[in-house]
């Protein structure tokens, strides 16, 4: 069986609800089960928030996150905040200028932000990240599904900046 | 203890998650604690899509919708493919022109379709369908703070016609 729980973390505002939704579209075209949820709290003002993502090959019961396998970060304040429960095997990819003291040693450092401001803007962060998520995700998911759910979700005009912004992310994990 | 299960249902392409995540982002503002999910799988592809939010004054520990307390419909696919697990005192709201037989007698019919075409696009229908939402649970959050919400995620240039169908759908519900 095929179980995979994804969390995006950042601040909000920086999208990680659209690249959520934007990845479990795909997961579903690709043959998938999914689920996505963003749970809100007064925790989650003004400071870090996430996004999640259960793709299954069987149909999902469960629909909460409980040891995801892969956690995507975007500031320190998620990083640290999101970091802890991570399967022991999964993978931790963190922009790589932060840092935080009580997470796990080993995660994949990756220049996102700096990415998204070389494609044009800091706001197509969250698809250099979806970028980066669907390169590790890549045995199952071909990224032709999440470039096509890109271009259905994001607003009218701006597919091709996005599309560029997800293939910079992707090319960054061989 | 307030906890408030609402599904918002259609087809994709509605918004129907935006919607539901506009909600959800209020839900917070005023207080509250929410999830907000959701659901793919094989029978989701090209028919009836929902999105749910649950709302809550206390931490939320099961983020599944179990029976909703209101239910919004917005084509006849969806009406009849989540009409029925409704909790008995829940409020079942319905585009008008639709009908199921296998859903409960008493429904809220309302002119969303029609409505989102008067002012302008049918694809504001998520912004009517909120508003009649918002009507719906103004006792507990006060539709200045889903206004906010709106401004916050619709595409830049797009609020004031957003604003527009949303105050058209929250006058429909006295």
């Amino acid at each position: 069986m095929i179980r995979k729980e994804i969390r995006l973390s950042g601040s909000g505002g920086q999208g990680i609800i659209l690249a959520a939704v934007t990845l479990a579209d795909a997961a579903l075209e690709a043959g998938f089960y999914g689920v996505q949820t963003q749970s809100y709290g007064p925790e989650a003002r003004g400071g870090a928030s996430k996004a999640e993502v259960i793709i299954s090959d069987q149909p999902i019961d469960y629909p909460k996150v409980t040891t995801p396998d892969i956690v995507l970060a975007l500031t320190a304040q998620a990083y640290a905040k999101y970091c802890d429960d991570i399967n022991p095997g999964g993978t931790m990819i963190v922009e790589e200028s932060l840092s935080a003291d009580d997470c796990p040693e080993s995660a994949l450092r990756v220049p996102i932000l700096g990415t998204a401001r070389e494609v044009g803007k800091e706001i197509v962060a969250n698809m250099v990240s979806l970028g980066v998520l669907a390169a590790t995700l890549k045995k199952h998911i071909d990224k032709e599904f999440i470039e096509k759910s890109i271009s259905k979700r994001v607003p009218p005009g701006t597919e091709e900046l996005n599309i560029r912004a997800f293939q910079k992310g992707y090319d960054m994990i061989q």
